[in-house]
């Protein structure tokens, strides 16, 4: 019996770069692209966890200031390309990295003014990218966080099982609120040849969120997430999967009848936990194999 | 020598309340108002604390409750209302409490979809109101927290102090990013006539600081923090004094020099801590006296 | 090609619970427990993803009644112990419920002054345990998150790749500091005959982290987290498998030769991000399968 | 009518700042502290607001440099007077500050292993102080923040005031939980001949606000909070003023009745928000005047 180093993987984590585009359209037009960008390496490193000898290391420090000179050198762009960019370059350039993935979030910020150069954070919701590359194959995963919605009608729950600690009533009117959390995976790493490939597909991915979202009359936080990801799959050939989780915001209406107020499911108390968490799973039956995508 | 109780104050913190509007202006349209309130009441509670006597004492829990009911019955309107109906009701139906102070956080919510039930939450920003109540006067501070922007050009920085801790270069381009947390005294607490007095009055000062901070060309964030109060106060005579609290989001242009890439400017690392704090009052020489507003 | 519904599980999260025991040893002496305890339950949940159909579900609340009621009835003890009654409960007497997951979170807490029934919370750190249960075997993960350690010498990092975008210098004389984020796999969830077999094995687990974590002398963080594992799988036949997440929390020499000081590597900057993390696993050859266990 | 600029203040928030002390006693036995300083400059800044020039402003990054070469140079100490001479730096020589005001946070670390080099973080709860400087005078308000405590016996409520918004049953037993946030100004800034002036000052305030928090029979926790600071100023003389914020950390109990579960007391749900918030002052009625302590 031996004890033995088993799965490994390090880098550099939550990068944040800000990359200003200057010049465009006009000299004193600018984009801003806001990012937190994290990578994870993995390959031989046993020698660096046995014996502490680092020679197939390549430092967190230098992971992290390729991320900014490539944003400088390059531009970001759409960030599943920026991911692969970077990804390809860890494993092609460095013999003992055999995997890299690049995660990155991205931090959506509104113009205001008319001066071409100021913005506003556009709220709490941001996009996400993760990028896998193994020296042969590439996956992306795409994806959004903290899309806070809320539907104050159309939602019911009844029916379910009713066990000894069984006592929340049925009911034909509940408010439903989540916070989506949502990664889909595309078929192809590969953009083809529109440059605004990524983008586009995550513009309409989230608009068909949204829009089953809102207009799924729901019996369950279930139903719902299964039509948000069907929506999706059904309109966008390039996407094979998606992955939803979203927590069950409770709004619990607050009874008012003891302080003489006819209230009719007017008054609800948000609360924090405990919070139901329901997690699921879209695909398609001839979806291609996931590999290292996630 | 004695050992003697001084100022105290009390109350139920963060009551999260969301109130649903239903049938404005159709059946099946719903408006929502997500809350957190926070009330404080003060007045003599010298027993509680003396001698856990508690015949002065209005339960928080109590103060809940009224929150709620009173979100039923009256409905919740402009935030500032709420608040000073809230204020009222506590000083004037408890002898016991001599001052009540109403904390209202308000969380914005877009609509998305075509039902008329279904809200998407728009941002981080968030707007507040506190009221203070003490039996005959009312005061009312109203403001916004979170609000993050970023001008890309415009912003300078030199001729400071240089004393022999001073390395920071000088420079004539630099990014200038802040995180918005304002608050702004009305003259009075009375709305008048106007059934949206609150409403409008906020969502002006709101775009004037967002003008002020996009068009102000800045050679320090002092500044842009004068010229964001006064703004405000130059356009809206109901408001008597502003008061700003603006970190400054460092953002630090990464020299790319080293890597071959030749970078003006455009690469940016932002930073976390320590970050500054500029905190500054803009008001009128003829500004009523602040008596309990803050 | 049609869509379909793939893996997918629901529970309720983050139910906190305080589990006081009165009259041991004596009527005024209590013991505390304080859990936050996450359920998560799969099986054949298909009905309510594709129709809305709950005859399927057993409803979060009810998970929540049970947790509460189990640990009235029963008490909690290890919560690894509680875990497995809960686990077993759900999938043993619910026929759609095919694996049970509940993953739980202890809050410490010391004694302190001499009534027997007061108590401080001691500190950030938290210990974990996270079962699951299909209906025939069971496995047990243990853990803690959040120790924050730190070695002020006996911390090396030199030898590693130099490529293009390597500027960190080597050091013979660095800062280490992580928050240790450890999980173990018992080779069995079987606790044997002893009441206390799973909080004898987690103090001597910790124990030999922390034991491991201060007398390495470290050439990379990923030789002090091997070692780490190493040493609890040495010392502790019923652990078959370590996984450790370490972030390496940089604290960066501040030059002060500027300012006339002399300082040799005594002023740290504490920084926030990014900052590097180191993931690994330290097993057994023979460890016997993980199964569900992860 | 003009607007013209009022009360403003700026400075550096949150540098994080290691100090390692070596060879004491020995030469491989270190000495860490580990603080978040803050510092407040206010002075003649008017230029800066109304016209950007920045000829008074010393600025935020050399305030930085200043608190990293001081604890080079002079090492830290006691915070306390770390703060002073910190504080006195900046109005002494800088002729456009009048006032100075830096804001300590201590976290603590307990040593472990055998190298006197190793330390573990040791909870939550955190030191503060805020010492003020004018150019004449100075103050020091020391503190805790997030002492978590908790009695499970020992706490009553009842006798308060019954309204029609009042549903709370009074309770003979209940959990009492909070978090203290304590302040207690000290009549003198200056430490006297004693190198632990604050150190054992500080030492002893604690100890006292635990012991009078389990062994107060409490009827309300205003009553807990008042006996807290009483029996700190009746204790220490050196101390003039105490300031408590105590959230009322509500634990209900479940009623497991429903479930054939009998349960008397001992199964508790940890509540989020709301939460109540107590806050008052505790002072001597000869006590020194506050000046610009707070």
């Amino acid at each position: 019996v031996a004890i033995v180093l088993g799965a490994n993987q390090y880098g550099k984590a939550e990068i944040r770069v800000l990359r200003v585009s200057r010049g465009t359209p006009a000299a004193d037009q600018h984009d801003i692209t806001d990012l937190s960008v994290s990578v994870t390496l993995a390959g031989d490193m046993a020698s660096a966890h046995l014996t502490g000898d680092n020679a197939a290391v390549l430092t967190t420090d230098a992971q992290k200031n390729t991320v900014f000179a490539f944003a400088g050198s390059r531009g970001v762009g759409q960030i599943e390309d920026f991911g692969l960019l970077l990804a390809r370059h860890f494993v092609d350039t460095h013999p003992t990295v055999t995997r890299a993935r690049v995660s990155i979030t991205q931090y959506p910020w509104d113009r205001i003014g008319a001066t071409g150069h100021s913005f506003a954070r556009s709220g709490g919701e941001v996009r996400t990218a993760t990028v896998t590359y193994d020296g042969t194959d590439a996956w992306a995963v795409c994806g959004l966080e903290d899309l806070t919605v809320l539907n104050s009608a159309g939602s019911e729950f009844w029916g379910f099982v009713k066990d000894p600690y069984t006592t929340l009533p049925e009911t034909t009117d509940r408010i439903l609120a989540t916070a989506v959390s949502a990664r889909w995976r595309h078929a192809s790493a590969d953009a083809g040849a529109s440059p605004d490939h990524w983008g586009k597909s995550y513009g309409e991915a989230r608009r068909l969120l949204l829009e089953a979202f809102a207009d799924t009359h729901s019996f369950s936080l279930q139903q719902t997430l299964y039509e948000m990801g069907r929506r999706v799959l059904a309109a966008r050939p390039e996407i094979a999967e998606m992955r939803l989780a979203l927590p069950n915001k409770h709004h619990y209406a607050v009874d008012l009848s003891g302080f003489g107020v006819d209230s009719d499911n007017e008054v609800f108390y948000a609360a924090d936990r405990p919070y139901g968490l329901i997690e699921g799973t879209v695909t398609r039956d001839d979806a291609p194999p996931p590999g290292l995508a996630w």
